[in-house]
């Protein structure tokens, strides 16, 4: 462990043209998540004290998505695509001044993995001035080959085009990824030249300049998983399932049952407690937390919710963004909870709408229940009391409040609040025409006929 | 490329008995369309001019199928299962006086694609009397396989049965789909003979004769995927598979996002926009399109539906046939829309029927609103205009009009129209009995008691 | 075939601490069973006569299931987790005086197949005094090898830290399954000693003490997938989707099309018909029968239900126990039934709940409607009587009965029975206020202003 201070720089200004959409490139989401964000949440884990991103003069929407997540975070522009040290010296600034080490990184890497920096970063404790991150490729074809010499140190990295037979062969690969005493970066960065197919200064040429000055230049391994880019959509899908694979792995691990773990889509900060039961086609959105011994039935969709410990959901349930569910709550099928707090024991087991809510304890909803929480102009809060009985196919027109222990008949519109203890209702007697349903049936009959 | 006009003959007489079912097996379906469909597209994109379809004599339904399909497709009739060249002699009428080429295909390889028909049928040009699709198998056991000189001329094809060691390792093998120069096929196919252990004509014995004759025999090579047939249900789970396979990399090369591909169940016609996004769990039915950057949420069903440019759909949405939706339209949980147009900005967020309706332009549906559109006897129509505001949990009763601007109550039954920019409802007034939730929990816990 | 009485006995008394959950191991559900279910099914599948089940003296859990599973298996408690050998030991009083076989089975390999303990068992009927199942194991690190003699007769088990080079690539290894002459479990089980690094008692050292004695040892072969045990939630995870693998395999070949076989969760006793079509995306609970040429849509979760010939259910349906569907029924989206018979030809296709309810043949339920079943005490019952039509958004408020062919009005609630034929409803008038929705909008308008 080092105690140097850390900076990390990540490069997001591609442009990203094979995803053929008008989102930047870095901002397409895996697990629920900005791939860039993936990328600055393993630099601050890998102990980044500093980070700075680079993003392309038309990078708006990426400096405003990072301003949102972590306004700590420094924003350079690099005004044209000239190459990667291009971009790291759009970022010199964050480095100018720096006493330590910096790592540069890719927005459009999301799998990479804070312990692989973190061993990248300390391959530069035996005094090396940089260290490349190497992996091993499946199939080495057109990444850069690292050379070693006998005992293991990095000689150069040879690209594909400039390989010899015996070097295509070499399945150690530079991932791009790189880490330097910042020392280093400051002397090296304005020595690397263009001179080459494209014209452009690349990043990849401080290590032979580097050994050229007789500094040592350390290797650590990653994984190929997490260091592919993505740059087009199937690739999106696949560092998508590759995430997953993470996320339900963990969830497992964690004493979670997944029946069928290739079904249950994760968020990136999906929480599962001990014991829970996932059964298959569960979607989690951001921001979920499912407490201890919980049962999340098939087909539910939730997101920014809190499920207690013992409740069960679903199936066919959707929680949106501020549902909160205590001990034993149930929530049945077809019911859709927003921004409502269900206490302990309540039952909502049918085609229901809560919003803008809160339902007591105990209490127990009918199936069909609607909470109107929305006028056409505002959104109205329903307050519902702890043992509250609420029958079935109602209406109940917020602001409203009903009693602890009320009971409300069924299919009523209920739009003055309710004692405790009380009954209300609204309902229109019956009434029955004898015969009138034979009568139309056979005229109708008749008229088709 | 060829001048020459070209006629496809598809066998589809076989019984299928692997299958157990009372359908054909070429009516079994792939994304949603039967087999044989699959092969009649891709002979009319391959350019044939002609098409004929050999059924057998209980072949009604596949006869049937086919004449809703596309009228101009001939059909004939093979009155016993003789083998492939009895087959195609059924369709003799198709070829008497043909002056051009002829392709034999399967009703059964719904796989196969067009660009390997044009290649097989290009591989005439050469002035090959016929010419032989063959595959790499990956285990070529129990396939004929194909026999070539040094040249690499085709001299012959030998069945499993009769391969000597050495052909056994052979992996190019034989996959049954043929093309004739029709002059070819008028002389050769008479002299095809039964004299094997089935007593049965088998096509393939064409190259043999052709070759005896003196004739070139012309060889292209498809993909193993592509050629083979369907013969039971985990084979036709493959081929869905692999189509599956096929469309899902098309509309992510599209420009789409599907975040979990394996999830996303596409018919063979459904058309994605770009930077529409999919989560997880969507099955397309045929007839959808899908417009630029709309997003379908999780848990979506969607069939015979247009949904405009950025519009969002789901979860939990079921869009039936005949569902327009416009612009930035909102369809959210447990919502049903059968032919009906929603108009640009409406929203129709929860656990609502829209059938047989027109939404007007930003009109919100409150939760739980139905349109009655049938009354037993026939369907009506609900007109609903611009702006409107129909409160939760009501009920309109088709035929009905609500004007644009107008403002239902919560909890309505709405049976006449209502003019723009008015209220209506139908409510019973909100009664209360104080104390008797709590006097009938205390008698029924006694009575328990 | 033998006619000697067979007894298993299921060891389940492991702790199961890699599972990290307060349920005991072998009570974790595979295909909705618990794994030692699946044992025990496996072992009366394969001719036990007897079934004795040994468990932890914690594993009250156990005990339980195991009675209410199937009460004439026996259990035995293992004081203290001491190895198989002590555990078998346990068990003695089951086969003290017994004559026959005695299979040894584990309680966490829940895709042990009966025609594997067969073959084990018939492998005795040499003359053998006990049989070990082995298997070839993809990667046989960690396993013990089995020993062969020129003849292919068992020498012995070699675990692997006592394997020599040429040992330890044997890749046939012992599964721990074992079948015994009764007699020969008698004698050997008291010789079996602890003296070895965790002094534990091991039933494989029966096999050197039985060619010790000049007893045959023989070997029945098993596959891996099989005999794998469960020890965590992914390997639970890994043993579901291998169940699953069986089931999917077994519906395709009795005739049922799964469009994705993948994406359809059954369970171990679900029924198809043929010619049922499943779409992609299905959950299939315990207790479930479909029949003939059925179709169950996307999005459907059923359980404790039997589904008639022709009937059509989802997509997102929820059929719960106690759901009869008869001839032809259709259940469309967002329903959901339970403990309700619905009768052949009736329809009920949006947003409903029908529960403690029969619908008549012929019936149509409108969309929304709701049968109020519970009273917040008790359930009542609601009778629909044939070819009778709710109209939508209806509550009918049990116990309540609608006669034959009665029309219920749109928006009804309904407390009182209903005569055949009749027509009944309950409705307030209708009122419109001309002009207040524009008013009021352009004053909130103002007050926003």
């Amino acid at each position: 462990m080092t105690d140097r201070p850390l900076l990390a720089i990540i490069l997001a200004a591609g442009h990203g043209t094979r995803m053929k959409s008008r989102r930047p490139k870095v901002l397409h989401e895996v697990a629920r998540r900005p791939m860039v964000g993936h990328v600055l949440d393993a630099a601050r884990a890998a102990g980044a004290d500093e980070v700075a991103v680079v993003i392309s003069a038309s990078g708006d929407q990426v400096r405003e998505a990072i301003a949102t997540d972590d306004a700590d975070t420094q924003v350079f522009v690099q005004a044209e695509q000239l190459g990667t040290a291009h971009a790291v010296d759009a970022a010199r600034e964050a480095f100018a001044g720096f006493d330590g080490d910096v790592l540069v990184l890719y927005g459009d890497t999301p799998m990479i993995r804070p312990e692989t920096l973190r061993r990248l970063r300390e391959a530069l404790s035996d005094g090396s001035a940089l260290a490349v991150l190497g992996f091993d490729a499946a199939d080495p074809t057109g990444y850069g080959r690292l050379l070693r010499d006998e005992e293991g140190a990095l000689i150069g990295i040879r690209e594909e085009k400039d390989a010899s037979a015996d070097e295509r062969v070499i399945r150690q690969c530079n991932s791009g990824v790189m880490a330097f005493r910042a020392e280093a970066l400051r002397e090296l960065l304005p020595r690397i030249g263009n001179d080459n197919a494209k014209g452009e200064y690349y990043l990849t040429d401080a290590v032979a300049l580097a050994r050229g000055q007789g500094y040592d230049v350390a290797v650590a391994m990653g994984e190929e998983a997490e260091v592919l880019g993505v740059n087009d959509r199937a690739q999106l899908a696949a560092a998508e399932a590759k995430m997953q694979q993470r996320l339900r792995d963990a969830a497992m691990d964690g004493g979670a049952t997944l029946i069928d773990p290739a079904t249950v889509t994760f968020s990136y900060d999906t929480v599962l407690g001990p014991d829970v039961v996932v059964e298959p086609n569960v979607i989690f959105g951001p921001g979920v937390t499912v407490g201890d011994s919980a049962r999340i039935n098939g087909f539910s969709h939730i997101e920014g919710a809190r499920v207690g410990p013992g409740a069960s959901v679903g199936p066919f349930a959707r929680l949106r963004p501020g549902a909160e569910l205590g001990e034993n709550v149930r929530i049945g099928n077809f019911v859709e909870i927003k921004k409502a707090s269900i206490e302990d024991d309540a039952k909502v087991n049918h085609l229901t709408y809560i919003g803008d809510s809160r339902v007591g304890a105990g209490a127990n909803i009918g199936a069909g229940t609607i909470t109107c929480n929305y006028d056409g102009h505002e959104k109205h809060h329903t307050d519902i009391g702890a043992g509250a009985f609420i029958g079935s196919n109602s209406a109940l027109v917020a602001p409203v409040k009903i009693g602890d222990r009320a009971y409300i008949g069924s299919g009523s519109v209920i739009t003055r609040d309710v004692s405790a203890g009380s009954l209300a209702l609204s309902r229109a007697p019956q009434e029955e025409r004898e015969g009138w349903a034979d009568r139309m049936h056979a005229r109708r009959g008749r008229d088709k006929g």
